[in-house]
This record gives structure tokens, sequence and C-alpha cells, in this order.
């Protein structure tokens, strides 16, 4: 199973990014894990080390993608 | 079935987008097109209408995600 990882603040886009792109993914192939950073602070730092710069963004197989934009990682920090 | 296409330009940024996002899937619940703008330039007009702005960017069911930022649509006219 290859592992995903979806960052989120919790705004609008975000959440509409999730539900849509995250959940679109292959369940069979995917192991989906969601994360709110505005409520999970400590974990920015391994968002950044994984080379996330703003929220929403999904990573799969530790590759980032930005998906549209909500915030950036400095406004939640 | 759900439909998705996958909007790109053939840059480094839109492929590595489309092998793993796109790729990503679930193939039992979305039919996944993938339209190379800047071979298919007639599709612009097409792309702008769903909301897109810049390339790579995954439509899903008629809603549009901007997945980091490879080239905008005006350089593709």
């Amino acid at each position: 199973m290859n592992h995903a990882v979806f960052f989120h603040a919790g705004c609008p886009v975000c959440v509409a990014a999730e539900q849509q792109v995250a959940q679109a993914l292959d369940p069979s192939r995917y192991e989906v894990e969601v994360v709110h950073l505005g409520e999970r602070s400590d974990r920015v730092a391994e968002a950044e080390s994984l080379g996330v710069q703003s929220v929403p963004a999904l990573v799969i197989d530790g590759q980032p993608f930005h998906i549209n934009f909500g915030a950036p990682l400095s406004a939640l920090k």
C-alpha cells in the first residue's frame, strides 16, 4: 500500500480539495492520511521537510503537490 | 462513472503531476482524460471555461484544482 498525506488548514479551499482530490484516490493502492495543520502545528516541520510550502497539499510517495492556494505554512506556525 | 480531465502542457512539472496525481485516482470511479494543451490549443477555451488558470490542473466533476504551477494558459494561446 502506498502512502499519501493530505495537509490542510481547514479553510474552504482546503476542504473542497480534500473532499474531491484526496477522496478520489484509489483506495486499493493509496492509504490517505489527512492532517489538519491548523490543529497539528507539531507536524508543520514534517510537512516542510516533505517540501510542502502551502496548503492544501497532497504528498504522494514523498513528492509534494500543491493544490490551488489556501495558506502559506508560515501562517500556521 | 465520474469524469476527470487532467490538463497539462508537457512540461516536467506537468508530467510529474500527471503520473502521480492523475494515475492515483480510483479507476473504478473516475474516467481520466489527459489533454496536452500545448498540442491541443483548440481546447484552451474549454479549459478556461472550466476555471482552469494554469497547468497542470485537474478538473474533477467540473471543479478545477491547480496542481503546483507549470505555466499560465496565456502562454499556450
